[in-house]
């Protein structure tokens, strides 16, 4: 990590950080209320000034005057692939080995059906007891659908063990949206390849915040959503990788129309698209995958090695303000303190956690809770300062220190996404 | 149909149809240059001047400033679930059994490999040969990825006989997309439920452009796409309709975190939600989703059935059209000539139909064009005015006076969607 934070940390200390930061640029380029620290970039993106023109110009004149006529004339249709293209960039893959459609979940169930009917005469989807809910849930739902297929479920430290002959998928999610644990993407996915197997990598919660080589890594498979570090907004579409190596010997599950070698023929047997347009199914978000495509614009302008930098180097000075500042109140860090084991996230444990970040939300801190105890803070590289740190954990201490999170008002839990 | 087109039709006629109409409010709800005349809303519906505003606000205050917190203040959450049970009402469906979700492709996948692992006995997905091509390409991909099960495709007359003890599935689109036709769905429903199959209707050339009553007609299963006669935009999100008395039975095969019984409580095992919510996966398309509301509220003002009348007259004016005006240049009306057997489409059939549609556009007249020969034309009764309609043919008249359309430049097809 190229930014060292010293051993005494004062609030001048992060001003002149940031004043040095080489990304410092990059915040303005976000609608952010400067009273406002925002530390769930991790969850939902912060929304980037060009998204609001760009959007209206799409509603406004693509569609309102455009038409239908935009399909074609504002390249509407090309779309998913384009942007697919730049989402590649990001994660070191091939232009046409990514394309931006539907959802992660759906994404998921199209890449593990895939891979079970490409591997007949291995029946095992093997994942992690801790993997994103949604991820076993997916996995779950494909094996209990395809004849004999299972799904094994290992926790972290015993999945090198579990790589036999009988999985055909290892579906992973490369950082844990619990922790912010780092897999080792390379390593796991030599074993899986030694093993015979196919891998898989959600990539929801470091895209955008860790450097990716999914070519280097020689990875067959990734999915990952676009509203958290990539600020694609809410609900944006999600995007899948599948290698160049692959891509003859996959199928798309869900055969749509988009995904047809000529859709315009309206021809009544599926012949799948040459290439990664043959993962299409239905027609594209269009407004969603334009909002998605000036975050991307500004995240590859940005620099995927800048960003992972800053990224260690911001949830490096919260851990050391937090054993600092907040030792006495038993908050334990639950994310790894080596910054290249973790994604620009860092969670704390407590008791309290839940009312904890009620009382912090209305203080303007926002973090999120995940249960049992998990006090997530997520320090997206793009818009987050160093002053931003310092100042979040001035609050946890204001909170810690008059008790206000104790009221009755932040006990009942509602959840908090 | 109460508006009757009298013998002798001049435009005079049509300004008094449009000065009468009682559904004339509402084109000035959306935003149409009046030197265009949009015949393509069966393709992409205009852009409702209300979804400009609504999109802008939720971009820029609830996503830009209420950010993560959106999701519960600004109702983010329940917005598949409450645009549903709007579309539901325009369907005459209970609030319950509409959700809007991913693709029409997707939500086909998701239901008919719903129906067919719950009908293990039956093995048939039974369709017409003219259907969708989406339609046909999902239910081939779920019957190659099931064990031992079929697609059967017949003509569209042998439909009935086609129903035996064989198939699990009737999936149909209730308007044909090529010619307008509209299924009897009261009928066709009852036929196959006698034979013991359920059955899926496709309303995706049908909702918002003539009246539905999925309750009436004891319907099983549905989807519909959202950005043809429902105006919601490009790429808008399609919506699922099951019944009640199904929802216990069948799964959604997609199972994704939003459709798990507690989605917060990041269980390692899916439960499924209750109600309508099991057939989320993923995350929600928030911004598709409400344009798609603005849209469908106009829809609930408008009414479904003063919508179909307008349609039914609309479309009736145009073909009295052809046959008074176009006789002498081969046009053959591809629709049926019984206005409640045609949704809000009318086809002509001409060996020149490519270039003849491409001259039409450069004159601000936007119909399309089906291969091998069909122009279509769609009557959005929202926002289709009596005038367009004269006005249309009289440009009609002009292209084959001229010949233009026999230019080079028209020749060449590139697809028109």
């Amino acid at each position: 990590m190229s930014v060292v934070i010293p051993d005494v940390i004062d609030r001048d200390l992060c001003e002149q950080l940031d004043a040095g930061d080489p990304l410092g640029w990059a915040r303005e380029r976000f609608v952010l209320d400067n009273s406002l620290i925002y530390l769930d970039g991790n969850s939902l993106g912060a929304l980037p000034r060009g998204t609001v023109a760009r959007i209206a110009h799409l509603v406004e004149h693509e569609w309102g005057q455009g038409l239908v006529r935009s399909w074609t004339d504002a390249e509407w249709m090309r779309s998913p692939l384009r942007v697919g293209g730049k989402v590649a960039q990001l994660l070191h893959a091939g232009e046409d080995e990514v394309l931006v459609t539907d959802t992660t979940s759906v994404d998921l169930f199209k890449l593990i059906t895939a891979a079970l009917v490409a591997r007949p005469r291995r029946r095992v989807v093997l994942s992690e007891e801790e993997n994103f809910p949604t991820d076993l849930y997916v996995s779950q739902g494909v094996t209990a659908l395809l004849d004999a297929r299972a799904m094994r479920r290992v926790p972290r430290e015993s999945l090198m063990r579990a790589l036999d002959k009988d999985v055909a998928i290892v579906a992973l999610t490369h950082v844990d949206y619990r922790t912010g644990a780092v897999h080792d993407m390379r390593a796991l996915t030599d074993a899986a390849h030694r093993a015979g197997a196919l891998v898989l990598w959600d990539l929801s919660h470091s895209a955008g915040a860790i450097p990716i080589d999914l070519n280097g890594a020689r990875v067959d498979l990734a999915v990952g959503c676009g509203y958290k570090y990539l600020n694609g907004g809410p609900g944006a579409p999600a995007y899948l990788f599948v290698s160049t190596a692959l891509q003859k010997e996959l199928r798309n599950p869900i055969q749509g129309w988009l995904g047809h070698a000529e859709p315009f023929n309206f021809e009544i047997d599926y012949r799948p698209a040459a290439g990664i347009r043959s993962w299409m199914s239905g027609s594209p978000p269009v407004v969603a995958i334009a909002a998605l495509e000036v975050a991307v614009d500004l995240a590859l302008e940005a620099g995927a090695e800048l960003a992972g930098e800053k990224a260690r180097a911001l949830t490096e000075l919260f851990i050391r303000l937090v054993d600092a500042r907040l030792a006495r109140w038993n908050f334990d860090v639950a994310s790894p303190r080596d910054a290249y084991a973790r994604g620009a996230q860092v969670s704390l444990r407590h008791a309290d956690g839940y009312p904890i970040v009620r009382a912090l939300i209305d203080r303007g801190v926002i973090g999120d809770f995940r249960l049992p105890d998990l006090c997530r803070f997520g320090f997206a590289p793009l818009y987050t300062r160093y002053v931003d740190v310092w100042d979040a954990v001035d609050h946890i201490v204001e909170v810690m220190q008059d008790g206000a999170y104790r009221r009755g008002e932040y006990l009942h839990r509602a959840y908090i996404t």
